[in-house]
C-alpha cells in the first residue's frame, strides 16, 4: 500500500485485503475507487443485469454510488448520496452491496479481481458559478418555451413600446396576452416596476387582459408581495436548463425562431 | 511507473511527465483518472467556472470527460464522447481542454497538483439489461402520463370488460376515449389483436369514438402495418423513463392514483 499525501493505493490486490480496505475507506468517509472485472445487479425501481466486464466503480465520501463502462459519459448504474453499504467476501467473490434508505433499491457489484484500489481524502471547497446572460435565457425559452411555463407560445421578442423592448411577448396557455420580463440574476423591485410599465402600456393599446411575468432564477425578499399587489406573476427560471437548450451554432440565430 | 497488468499508475507525477502520460495515453485511445487539485472552466451553452479544489478527472476511452467532486453522484463538469483533446503546460500548470466537434463548446480543466494519474485499457464486452414489468409501467404512465402521450389523463386501470382487463383506460388530449395495451417487450400481432378487441368492446358500449393505444419499448415486423389496417396507434414505451418514475415505497400504492 503506497501512500500519496491523502491518497492510499493498493494494486493487484488479493480480494481479502480488498475487503478490508474498502471497509476501512467506507468507515472513514474516503472517496473510493476500484478498478476490476465485476458484474452488476440493481434491484428497486426496475432491476437490472450488468454482465461481467472491466470497470470502474466509484464511491464517494457522502455515500453516492457511480459504476462506469470504458466508454459513455454516463455511469451504466448509481446510486445517489446516502446510501448505506455491506461488503462481503463469498466464493471468492466480493459482493459490495449498496443500499438506499428512503427508497427499497439496493445495487450489488460482484467482484472477481481488482487491479486497483484508491483511496482517497479530497478537499473541495471551490464555488461553482454558471453564468447565462439574458439574451441566452430569452433564447433558451424561445428554443423550448415550457422553461417559462407549459403551454407558453412566443409572439415576438423584444418588442418596441413606448417605455423599451419587451424581452418575450406572447400568449399563455388560455391565449392571454403575455409580457415576459427576465432577469438573469436574483430580480428585485425595479425589475418589477420594468414589468408593470411594459404591461400597463400592452394593456392601453390591446383593450384586453395582459399578463406579465417575470421570469428570473430568484427574486429578492419583498418582491412577491409586490408582484401580488400589482397582479403580476413569477416564474422561477431553471439556469441550468436554459444553458442545455442553448446552443451557440451560426445555425441558429436568434431570429431563426420567427 | 508501476505496471498492474494493463493498467499504469503514476504517484505524485510532476506536470512534464502528467502532460506525457496523458498525451501518450490520449494517442493509444486508453482510459485515464487524474486525481489532482484543479479549477475547471467551461464555455459553450453557457459559461461556468469552477474554483479550486482537489478533484477527479476522468477521461474515457471515447473521448467523453466527466469531473467528479468529492460528493454528489452528478459530475460537476461533463462533456459527451468524440471530444479532441489539447494538452499544454504553461507558467506550471497543465491545462487540459476537451473540445467538441459538433458543438461550440470546450472544458479547459487546469492542474497545478497531481497526486495520481491511471492509464488503463479495460475490456467491457458484457451486456447491460434492464427489467421493468407491465406493471411497473403501467404505474409509471399512472404517475406521469406524458411517457405515453403528452396530455393524456388517465381514467381507470385494469378496467373490467368482455373481453378480460384493460391495462390503462383514459383520454387523450382531444378527449377522445383511449384504450391502452402494455407490453414490456417486443409487442407481436397477438398484442394488436388483444388491443383491437377491447377497442370494439369499449366502441360497443361508448357509441363514441375509440382510440387504442399499444405502449410496448419495441414492436415486431409487420406489426406497425397491422396496427394502421385496424387504426390502431404504437407509442414507443421508454423503460428507463418508467424505470425512474416507479418508486416502490409503501406510500404509493397504484391504487392511490385514483
Amino acid at each position: 500500500m503506497g501512500k500519496t499525501s491523502h491518497i492510499s493505493i493498493l494494486k493487484n490486490p488479493n480480494l481479502d485485503s480488498s475487503e478490508v480496505a474498502i471497509k476501512n475507506g467506507l468507515s472513514q468517509k474516503r472517496s473510493i475507487i476500484l478498478i476490476g472485472h465485476c458484474w452488476v445487479e440493481y434491484n428497486g425501481r426496475a432491476r437490472s443485469i450488468l454482465e461481467p466486464g472491466e470497470r470502474i466503480l466509484f464511491i464517494k465520501a457522502d455515500g453516492s454510488v457511480l459504476i462506469h463502462r470504458p466508454t459513455g459519459y454516463k455511469p451504466v448504474n448509481w446510486q445517489p448520496s446516502n446510501c448505506y453499504f455491506k461488503i462481503s467476501l463469498i466464493n471468492d467473490t466480493l459482493i459490495i452491496t449498496a443500499i438506499r434508505k428512503k427508497v427499497q433499491e439496493s445495487l450489488k457489484i460482484f467482484f472477481d479481481k481488482l487491479f486497483l484500489i484508491t483511496v482517497m481524502e479530497l478537499v473541495d471547497e471551490g464555488q461553482f458559478y454558471l453564468h447565462v446572460s439574458e439574451k441566452e435565457i430569452q433564447k433558451a425559452i424561445l428554443t423550448n418555451p415550457d422553461l417559462l411555463e407549459k403551454a407558453f407560445q412566443p409572439i415576438s421578442y423584444e418588442k418596441k413600446i413606448e417605455p423599451g423592448f419587451i424581452d418575450i411577448y406572447g400568449l399563455d396557455k388560455e391565449g392571454k396576452l403575455t409580457v415576459v420580463e427576465i432577469k438573469r440574476g436574483r430580480a428585485g423591485k425595479g425589475a418589477v416596476i420594468q414589468l408593470a410599465k411594459y404591461v400597463d402600456a400592452i394593456r392601453d393599446t390591446a383593450s384586453r387582459p395582459v399578463r406579465g411575468i417575470l421570469a428570473a432564477p430568484q427574486i429578492m425578499k419583498g418582491v412577491q408581495k409586490m408582484l401580488a399587489t400589482l397582479n403580476l406573476d413569477y416564474r422561477k427560471i431553471d439556469l441550468k436548463k436554459c444553458a442545455q437548450t442553448v446552443t451557440f451554432t451560426k445555425a441558429t440565430k436568434i431570429q431563426d425562431f420567427f
